[in-house]
């Protein structure tokens, strides 16, 4: 007997902004705090980050079987003067639905990413993870470097 | 007798587009690989990053008595959907002259782009660095979180 898992088929693209319907805050809800985001909120941010073309990308996986977007992560290109006037991909926001996971999604999620990166001429990419994801980026292709520090203003 | 340092004045400002000839990519040198950059490549860049305004800031520090430029930082904001569509600032690229280190422009720096996050609405400012320099960023109010992983694609 086949399990439910192998009949599903996933779909690697970009956000679009109806997958607010399908269920994209309340994947990032997993990942941490969204707060309340009303349509036009969303729409929005959706619309500004749209203008910044391939200097800013989401990528999604939807479950194609019930139309749930179940994994995500956003890369966006910084551009610098050191390494001539190099550009560097930073990646941030991974997350995979609690219940889809062991099946490489988040994998194809930070490939997408990574690919992007590289295919618009980033020397590299970067994102900062906790020490209990570090090996999950080892397996991605990613090795450690430095830390990170943050200060908070609320 | 009073040193030639203390005779010094400095003056904290935003990038200006004559700075490459105040020694600005030489500063930057001092940090990384900064590589051939010709002026139209700089003109360039420059005119690209002022393009984003308050959403990508890079302050500098000269020295007005030689009009040289011994510190520098950056700071973009990131738009996100988590937080309420939150944004978050990214500290990248500081460097203090190695000839003018001890004078807390370093600090002054931080403090800048730090500011100017906060005014802008980020929830939280955050940078890598080296471990080495994680008591300097302490002393600047940050606090160690994560850790950074990179993928290089050259």
């Amino acid at each position: 007997m086949q399990s439910n898992k192998d009949e599903k088929t996933y779909r690697v693209r970009k956000l679009e902004i109806t997958d607010k319907n399908k269920g994209f805050m309340e994947l990032l809800q997993q990942l941490t705090v969204c707060g309340s985001v009303s349509d036009d909120e969303f729409q929005k941010r959706f619309e500004e980050l749209r203008s910044y073309g391939d200097d800013h990308v989401i990528c999604v996986i939807e479950d194609t079987s019930s139309s749930k977007i179940v994994a995500t992560g956003s890369v966006f290109l910084e551009k610098k003067f050191i390494r001539s006037c190099g550009k560097v991909g930073h990646i941030e926001d991974v997350v995979v639905d609690s219940s889809a996971r062991g099946m490489q999604l988040g994998k194809k999620v930070v490939s997408f990413l990574a690919d992007h990166a590289c295919l618009m001429g980033c020397y590299k990419v970067i994102l900062d993870c906790s020490v209990d994801n570090k090996a999950f980026y080892e397996k991605c292709g990613f090795k450690e470097k430095e830390i990170q520090m943050v200060k908070y203003f609320i």
